[in-house]
């Protein structure tokens, strides 16, 4: 892996000298993906599906091969690739059709304190909706989903389960294959908050047999405002769309309409054509570097950081065992905003807060985290600039202590 | 107005020789919104809101200076403006919001045959959910929404006006700023779908005093997955947000949360922010322009375009008198798809279908119809080529008649 080569593809990184930790958040974009919604707007710039006319027949086929390509990607149906306008817009999906068509009274849906809001709060709101029961999986003494612990809550009455691959926060990885296998024995069905996993790790929805992933393009060296849910074909074929407009009904009169088959009754409106052409290229050029190289260097740039926290007296990790490359950590009697300044002055980008996971932080007992997440455009010295921040800003605020 | 100037500021136009007269379905898109896109994903790249370094701070202004660009653009206040997907995404969020809380069995709801699907169908939805009526304005003879119709279905039991500000199959411009004091009158509230109007004259919300209004930004010469919701804020405030996740909450416990106010409450997940900042460029483009400019001229072409039809046996117009820049029309014996494939090979973009809106179709009596929609960027040359593309349609199928 050249990573001064790939660091030369991100135009934010050619142009500014920083330390771009925040990929958890947001990860920047490679020139390829500017260059393929540049190549919507200026050689195509017209709607889909409806136009009979070249430019549209071209921008259909771009955004539909944008389907294809996502398909192949995780390894599912093109028919099952639903494009949304981001991993929470995906997550609410499911529970606002598939959730509230099929929770009854009393039924229970296992969550985790691991979740980002987005994967929790729809479910929250379907429990109340509902009057089912939302059922927390007990985190291990490290923090971890684990089988074990996930046994002891899934029962008879439980109907969805909807778990985060990898955490946000503590970048642990869900046991998710064996948790499937398990919900599915009970005929339970699991959807998949994958918005920290696919940008980090080959995610195979028929390996897995997961019932619903939800994944973000931006988080991916995409754009924002596109996103995907996959979901089983029969599965979306039996959910009722959840908006109603434009390109996503067969028939209209009067007082009924009748929608088109997935994915399509989903997509109300004009898509996010640009979006999902985006999108295509990300996806591209992910793969032309490899989830294996990616994986390992990410593995290594953590690893190399927490080693090195390890030297400086008052840094608390939370998540040395981290299986990605996201660090949660604090400095003692530093809040992690006035860090986070710091960190800014220093050309370092991270994140300081509650991660959009408010339970977590209560679980970790904080109010809020400093948290690095490394992908493949990072490199040595960009731990070392992270490291030398966190010793400016203990010195800094030392100081006034 | 120097439309050989404006032409040369859209790039697909200067690219291709085309007469592009479907702008009612999606404009394209001149140089200043492609360079905004680019600059959001060359410069800065990263999230907003959450992210404590200067590129997420310069994310985050820019993002929030193109929603005080939008609310200066319609006069209202900056948290009234609500960041959708689009409009239909906007239309379904007033219905699946405002609608499901506040409509009750008996109720009665006002939409009209002319509505596209998206401002109609989240309203049958919300009828057959709630056992609520659904109630038509009837048409006049001409097929437009009048005063007088609207009187004679607006009742006590009027609780939602649902109707378009301008059709986008017949370029009628509705009577909406009365029809909105007789409905207040009755205590209704009255959501407007603005697609086609906002594009295309000057909208003020406070002076119509519309309690919802709903536009996307493709249709008016910006992004494609950037649309916009505006609400009075009372009625934002009250609202439940449909949508839960990142971004939106306030306090998050694990049976209970709290969310922000709006507009954020609404905005959940990382929003789309490229999309944002290309609108804010978009609308000043067509500020730059004129409203006063572009509806004359839309006016001059669609009369000149009129004329030339006149002089051709066997077309059929639909729409004479239409107020905007939309004609819709049929050649006798030759199918609408037909016909545009022919336009196609003639360089001229028409639409062909039903237009999102087939109960207008079967007001009209057609299967479908040929929609002509011209923007600033058309000239006289556009029509004569549409005119002769018209001539030869009929020459080639009359051939194998």
């Amino acid at each position: 892996m050249d990573i001064k080569k790939i660091k030369n593809d991100f135009p934010v990184l050619v142009e500014n000298d920083i330390s771009y930790l925040d990929s958890a958040a947001s990860t920047i974009k490679p020139r390829n993906v500017i260059d393929a919604i540049n190549y919507y707007y200026e050689k195509l710039g017209v709607n889909v599906h409806r136009g009979v006319y070249k430019l549209s027949y071209d921008a259909t086929e771009r955004y539909e091969l944008s389907r294809q390509r996502v398909a192949d990607f995780i390894n599912c149906k093109f028919d099952e690739v639903v494009f949304t306008r981001g991993a929470s817009n995906a997550l609410n999906l499911v529970a606002n059709s598939y959730g509230m068509a099929n929770i009854e009274e009393g039924d229970e849906i296992i969550v985790s304190e691991l979740e980002h809001h987005s994967s929790m709060l729809p479910w929250q709101h379907v429990a109340k909706e509902k009057n089912a029961n939302l059922v927390y999986v007990p985190l291990s003494d490290e923090g971890r989903i684990t089988v074990e612990n996930f046994k002891k809550v899934l029962t008879e009455k439980t109907k969805v389960v909807a778990l985060t691959y990898v955490s946000n926060v503590m970048g642990y990885i869900t046991p998710i294959e064996e948790i499937i296998e398990l919900a599915h024995e009970v005929g339970a069905i699991v959807t998949v908050d994958g918005a920290q996993a696919v940008p980090h790790m080959k995610v195979d929805v028929k390996a897995l047999n997961c019932d619903f992933l939800s994944f973000s393009g931006h988080k991916m060296v995409g754009p924002t405002g596109i996103g995907v849910l996959y979901g089983k074909f029969e599965l979306l074929q039996d959910m009722n769309p959840v908006e109603f407009g434009g390109d996503m009904i067969d028939y209209v009169y009067l007082h009924d309409a009748t929608w088109k088959d997935a994915p399509y009754k989903f997509e109300t409106g004009t898509p996010l054509i640009a979006g999902a052409i985006g999108l295509h290229a990300a996806i591209d050029y992910i793969e032309s570097i490899g989830y294996d190289q990616i994986i390992q260097h990410e593995h290594k740039l953590k690893n190399y950081a927490i080693e090195q926290f390890h030297k400086i007296d008052g840094v608390t990790v939370f998540n040395e065992t981290s299986d990605t490359g996201i660090i949660s950590f604090n400095i003692d009697n530093v809040h992690p905003h006035d860090a986070a300044s710091v960190f800014d002055q220093e050309g370092v980008c991270i994140r300081a807060g509650h991660h959009c996971a408010q339970p977590l932080m209560k679980y970790l007992n904080q109010i809020a985290t400093l948290r690095a997440s490394f992908y493949f455009y990072n490199d040595k010295k960009d731990v070392d600039r992270l490291v030398n921040a966190v010793k400016k800003a203990k010195e800094f605020f030392a100081f006034f202590e």
